[in-house]
């Protein structure tokens, strides 16, 4: 119930290249809050909710909690959500022995790519692939609850 | 996922001598938004996780969702919660064709006893107990989620 995860951002597509898999994510928020973020997810007919914790002072280490429910709850929940839903496509690209879920924004989020690599270990070595870019694990900015309420293409770029 | 409920006070403890069960009941709240409620119970070794969306105008009729979990999920999701656990006997008692179910508080909430009734349809008649007091059907301030906040102690009485 202890997830060790580091985030960076992505510098080129080339990712989608080395990808073995893609899928949409629709996903809403029952609380934004970051002590206690409570996320409703639709992923290819499959439904999620799931509860994560503050993380560590660094960022890499959350408390998160998951339950698979039926899709068709899934989507009554989103109606619940907060405004702002996320709409994104999750590739999985394997790089070395570690996978690496690579998140393309749409909608209010669109040009925000993000790469998460979960460890097993917080100092755990893992190989850079040429398209990682900044590491921003622990920004909240870049959480997807946050992005919910302040969506990439309202920043200040 | 649509429940019909009545709540009221209770003048007496008449209830606790018609009761065919009790269980102790500890739930705190990951939100106590009323449009997006997320509960997490610990009912007599189960654990449950609830979502409740807005009341109808009367507050008669409320979005519900609810998941039995594992019950030491639910004491790790309790310790996320927001400050203001609810700690409550509820008896069920039958009277005529329906159950009631009398919650009695502890802690902040103790000297307040609510009962409620689930209906079928909103304008079902139903057998009123001796011990039924003034209705209180939709008034924020008896929410569970409400009173974990601010507690029936700390009222004006």
């Amino acid at each position: 119930m202890i997830e060790i995860e580091r985030k960076f951002l992505v510098v080129s597509n080339d990712y989608k290249k080395e990808a073995h898999k893609k899928n949409r994510i629709v996903q809403g928020f029952l609380n934004t809050d970051p002590f206690r973020t409570v996320r409703i997810r639709v992923k290819e007919g499959q439904g999620f909710l799931t509860v994560k914790g503050m993380g560590s002072e660094n960022g890499t280490t959350r408390f998160e909690w998951e339950t698979e429910i039926p899709v068709n709850e899934a989507e009554a929940l989103l109606k619940l959500a907060e405004p702002g839903a996320i709409d994104k496509i999750r590739y999985d690209v394997q790089v070395g022995e570690h996978l690496f879920e690579v998140d393309e924004f749409f909608g209010e989020n669109e040009g925000l790519v993000v790469a998460e690599i979960e460890l097993t270990v917080e100092d755990e070595s893992y190989e850079r692939p040429s398209w990682l870019g900044e590491e921003v694990t622990g920004q909240p900015q870049y959480y997807n609850a946050q992005l919910s309420k302040h969506p990439y293409k309202k920043w200040q770029h």
